[in-house]
């Protein structure tokens, strides 16, 4: 299954109101309410079948309610009431518990908002009826708006040269590298590799190999010498040299990662290359040096650079690089 | 400035209880709690103040409060009740009113929650003392927890294939593009292009192009063909291809977006380069081809994709690709 630090949904299947199999994957791809009561035709399943039905388009359909009742119970429920939710049939509370909305055989009415990759966003356990599906879709909208913004670390990041030299612990720089590491590669060949310099001798031999315009990467408490070389990666017809697309493809992984954990990432070209082979005993291509460590350092950056550093950030428009057709 | 969509703090400079400048990048690269309140030795600021004295060792000590106190007023209150905090005199309430923090000249008791790149993250304005620095304590170490947590975008993306054929908006390729735009190159080129493909004629004649192992492409409602070419990017010595890896990056960047947004994005590499730019009449290299779409359509996977699909994420341990030096 996926990996996520969200709880995910079981991969359940249930017979519905027409007797008919419903599969979990039904909801990836897609926002969607799934909401456990206790009994259909009571009052207040009723009315939170009701409020459902109601705001249902605003969910963009997409809401399921699932109950211990049999299909013909909840076939009745639905055209009895009105209700156009989905009604899924749960009768051994089997998905209810796999949900956490069932305790020693006790179905707890409650609520979950599960996004296209199938994760919890948002749970509601014990769920009091009034107002509640109003509640569910204020948030249901908010985590859809937030999802579909620019995402707010890839905006903020800029190529920042003002770095403090306070330390960045290595177990914060593992979860950069496993951030590029997650990258999807050619073959699976994951041609990227790291050199994570960090002691004060090794930034010191690495530092004689910058040229003169990056005198601000010598602040840096880390510096990646990202590698790969030609046989790493997959090689393809048409001038199709994976090693070297992959690792970028890592190092925009790497780039957001740090960026979300408040650290600058600068990746650099301003370096001697056979330099830094000869000095650290590398072999392949040596296609990027990233600084990384705290900002907020900007008196150490010559006029140009601090212009720059609170500047505009300057791009093609992009029209320029994408057509659609 | 750096773009954000979140309020930024202003850039400003106040003087400390000693009279010397504080300015506003020092709160750049840290986690800051910014509060106001509205005169010293009052009753309410005083146990403001010595609540988040407090607690100062939890926010690694970075509070600061700002009231419109002159330098010697705020000077005796801080050594007059023991005071660890930050305190600076913004005796005009510009700073104030800058963070919203004042109104028509009259301060608002008000606590800001700042990120390391001046983003206001959280803010209370009209607060009630009681219990107020426990509560921003919670949410400070909140926040930190979860910036400094592997990005889940980035955890639960795969190489996803059981894409639907629901449509995607062009609305929405156009913020992947714009998340891919956004990616640092050499010298700036942006050397990435993009060729978006998402009415029926044109995705049929890229689907001639694939190669059969890629049958499931053809369910995707856009796919984005990726070139680039050496001349519109850095060519520097000892091999260095930045057209390539700087594609690579902007790749990245559109991935995590993509997956943010609920999209697969899935790049592959099994197509005919030459004959894709034939039909499309592209020069350069063609170094992949995004399949775009919603997830869950599992059933049009062939047995070994199916079992690929939910299956265990295959990737070398970190030791084999960095070293720590």
């Amino acid at each position: 299954m996926i990996q996520s630090r969200y709880k995910l949904i079981p991969q359940f299947t249930l017979k519905d109101e027409e007797g008919k199999d419903f599969s979990w994957t039904n909801l990836l791809g897609r926002y969607t309410v799934v909401y456990f009561y206790p009994k259909a035709n009571t009052p207040g399943c009723t009315l939170e079948g009701i409020d459902f039905t109601r705001l249902l388009d605003e969910f963009n359909g997409n809401v399921i309610g699932i109950s211990p009742d049999d299909c013909k119970a909840i076939a009745s429920f639905k055209s009895k009431k009105g209700l156009r939710v989905k009604l899924l049939s749960d009768p051994d509370k089997i998905v209810a518990e796999q949900f956490g909305a069932a305790k020693d055989g006790k179905l707890i009415r409650s609520t979950f908002i599960v996004d296209p990759w199938g994760r919890i966003r948002r749970e509601w356990i014990k769920v009091s009826v009034n107002g509640h599906a109003e509640e569910v879709l204020e948030e249901y909208k908010r985590i859809i708006e937030k999802d579909q913004t620019l995402n707010d670390d890839i905006l903020v990041r800029r190529a920042f040269r003002g770095i403090r030299p306070d330390p960045v612990e290595d177990e914060k720089i593992e979860t950069l590298l496993k951030a590029a590491q997650l990258a999807p590669s050619c073959m699976n060949k994951q041609p990227w590799r790291f050199l994570v310099v960090r002691t004060k001798e090794n930034l010191e031999k690495l530092h004689s190999t910058l040229s003169e315009g990056n005198y601000w990467m010598k602040q840096a408490p880390v510096m990646l010498i990202v590698y790969t070389d030609d046989e790493l990666g997959c090689q393809l017809s048409d001038r199709r040299n994976y090693s070297l697309f992959d690792t970028g493809t890592a190092v925009g992984l790497l780039l957001t990662q740090a960026t979300q954990m408040g650290l600058v990432a600068h990746p650099v070209a301003g370096y001697d290359p056979v330099k830094i082979k000869e000095i650290f005993g590398l072999n392949g291509i040596i296609i990027t040096v990233i600084a990384v460590g705290y900002w907020g350092n900007l008196d150490i950056l010559n006029e140009k650079h601090a212009t720059i550093e609170l500047g505009n950030r300057i791009r093609k428009p992009l029209e320029e690089v994408a057509k659609f057709i």
